[in-house]
């Protein structure tokens, strides 16, 4: 369970404008204890809840919070109900305030290497920082300050993670890939798996494939978090790249030699193939897939399920979805779509007399 | 190998008509030794089969199985081939039978704590529960009678399982995570990861993201099944929740404070985004995507790899792919998809004549 | 770091014509020490280069490498840059290269079982196998000569892998489930969990889901290869089956009683439904989707994305995707679409006229 806290200890932590509303008392609102931050709706009055979209405000006066974090903008909607923190970007600031919780409470890492761990010689763990359980540390690999490898990790030979990065449970980083500062990396990742690399040799019947072993390796830079059971894969030659401040969610695929621009993020299910280069800035949404050997400039942004299969060298949003109907209409459109161009032709035709 | 079994010690155990066809011994019939369940096609006089629908009846004239499982509809069809047992729902019959030809055949977990796990202080382990080679238990979680953790399985600090759950080999159940009774689990799960969450930061270049801790939990009801290298992720404040009898295939992503409601089944590589709520008696085809902060009501039905972009609050069956054609006629109608709009407005401008 | 070698030892290993270039000594050239392969336009003097492709034979010009390999069409301009190692087919000699420095450079299996691994009574493992840390192997698993298996790998009770097969770390290997010789399988994969089947019990308000016990295993023959986090389930009663040379990205799931003839390959994120049934030499592109119950004859190529919702009889290339665009373009296509079967019947109309 979380530690309770005053909500002026918060303000002292964090900043912003702490108002205690009308007719309150601010000595007793800064004495108020936060047992729990919390949604509007959900919130009781020992919780510390946040308004970041003008279009919840009626959510806002019915919130039973001990306290919620506005934008100047909502200041007086806020004050009409009760206290208020006031700050110019409240969901940034919650961000900042669910870290600062976060690390209040979370149950520290035991430092060192736990004795059911196996350490190849040759490792090198800095004394702050922390192996798990049953975790496997290849010989030469270098773990830094801070580090947490949680329980059944491994982290193969010649590996190298920066300081203070977070491996939860069961993650997977390959020989001689490299993983910068303060990463976060979710259960069931696997970075640094053989690229998919075949050449074709063709028999009699059809090509058979002979697999081209994968010497390059993966560098993932700093700031980087990567969702549960993601896949990177090491480069054929040369190596696979993450850039700074990348955020991957989970069950996504990045083959070999992609490069990720730095501050670039994708939603659960996406699917970049191989030497695709991304830009900065960019974002997919769920299940996008990117074919390979494209590039996408900076600032582009794909929609969920969409397929993209040239390169994109304008900043924009682009799409590609089929819209869903009701399965009866579906099924009418679908089967004209498979006429369409004939249709076409034939509109042409009338077009013509 | 399965131990081999009389037919009417199948009966007395599951019920069901046994008839012994035309000319044949009743006694001899029940005499008669099942060596394995077998399809109708590849099941031989050892065999116990079963016809569950109709348009198969070809295949059942034609099966040398022991004895066939099927309706009163195909009593006669039946007993002029041999043996049959009859019984209302012949597919909801087998099921029956492979649960209880497992439970004979499964190899009995091994009960107590294998000696290479591990163990924190203050986790409570039920007497008949299993604990499977090299697993990790987290302090304070509590491990229900009759549960199994497989090898190399993690249940995080202050977890729960409830009574007679399976864990595969390799599980992840996250600290404070909450699992109902008679669960299946299967290897490389990922129960309580992250969800993805962040808030812009906006600087000059662009937009970095700021982690928003995940605060929340995963609560799963009972009598849910979760395949191999599925996640669902924790909620950012409030809890994920999967309620009682839903079952999910392999490789699924379910985001953060989604609710899966009663019965609702989903099937491999489907994507649920964050905030989604699903109603009871579900379904989603593979590779089905519902993005984030929708809600669909009970009895709603997803075709495979359609995209639900929107609320759906009418029961029945949706649907939204692209079909598929060789590749030359999709080439053609493909690009003048593209000009779709442009197409209809000519289409207007020739009516208006 | 990879071992150096001269030229003349690559030659001598895998042939191919070494040419000198002109004016320069052959002597020298096959004295010329290589420390890394690369691609054309990363190569120094001390790397070996390629060229499969002629659309790249700019770079062929500009590159730094000590020395190219090249098709004999390509042998004048290569020559007039300098070195080259003339073959019939570039991409395949590079792969076999990639095979030899690999196993040149690759660090040495320690043979044996690991002492933090565990293993039950009655598993065969050969003398020349290697078992890693803490991996798991079942009772009456039965590891063949050469065989690799990496820290935290989970081998069930009965299976059987084939000589020289490789399991990086973290597999899973399910019961009873058979991978043939020289396998490669990377970490994060699942053979041999359950398929996906129930049989729904009707209830007053809605389908309720019995468990099909799983009772089939997977077959996997020869020169597999399985990317990381990707699933095969195991079949119902029969079992499932993946045959010879099969190669299988990252994040892939194949459900139950699938059958995938030999030479067959799938990029990541491809879903194949139950009971499919896939011929010899097809592919299929990233996130493609096979229905169940299907059959794709021999020669059968899906493009990425696309969603087979019946049999296809005839060699092919087939396509099903929907092209993307600029999101407003999109909108307005997408929106035209929904009205595409009413826009057919105006059309007709008009005909009409």
């Amino acid at each position: 369970m979380p530690s309770p806290v005053r909500l002026a200890e918060i303000v002292s932590a964090l900043g912003g404008e702490l108002c205690a509303g009308s007719g309150a008392d601010m000595a007793q609102v800064e004495a108020r204890v936060i047992h729990r931050l919390a949604p509007l709706e959900s919130a009781d009055s020992g919780s510390l809840s946040f308004l970041s979209n003008p279009r919840y405000s009626a959510q806002l006066a019915a919130s039973a919070a001990a306290c919620v974090i506005v934008a100047p903008a909502q200041r007086e909607a806020a004050l009409g109900r009760g206290a208020a923190l006031v700050t110019d970007n409240p969901y940034l600031y919650f961000a900042r305030l669910t870290q600062w919780w976060a690390a209040r409470n979370r149950r520290p890492a035991v430092l060192g290497v736990h004795p059911s761990a196996v350490v190849e010689p040759g490792a090198r763990i800095h004394a702050s920082a922390s192996v798990g359980a049953l975790a496997y540390i290849g010989a030469g690999a270098q773990i830094g300050p801070g580090v947490v490898i949680g329980s059944h990790g491994h982290v193969g030979a010649d590996a190298t993670i920066g300081e203070h990065s977070r491996l939860a449970a069961r993650v997977t980083l390959g020989e001689a890939c490299r993983l910068g500062a303060r990463a976060v990396l979710h259960s069931g990742v696997v970075i640094g798996a053989d690229g998919f690399g075949f050449a074709a040799e063709l028999l009699a019947d059809g090509p058979q494939w002979v697999k081209i072993e994968q010497l390059g390796a993966v560098r993932i830079a700093d700031d980087v978090e990567i969702g549960a059971n993601t896949c990177i894969d090491r480069g054929a030659l040369d190596d696979t790249l993450i850039d700074q401040g990348v955020k991957l969610d989970n069950l996504i695929q990045v083959g070999h030699n992609v490069h990720i621009g730095a501050h670039s993020a994708m939603a659960g299910c996406v699917g970049i193939a191989g030497s695709a280069r991304i830009g900065r800035y960019c974002t997919a949404g769920g299940g996008a897939i990117i074919l390979g050997h494209l590039q996408l400039v900076d600032h582009v942004h794909i929609t969920a399920a969409t397929v993209i299969t040239r390169s994109i060298l304008k900043p924009g949003q682009y799409s590609g979805l089929f819209p869903f109907d009701d399965n009866a209409s579906w099924e009418k459109n679908a089967a004209t779509l498979r006429q369409l161009h004939a249709l076409r032709d034939r509109l042409r035709a009338l077009e013509k007399k």
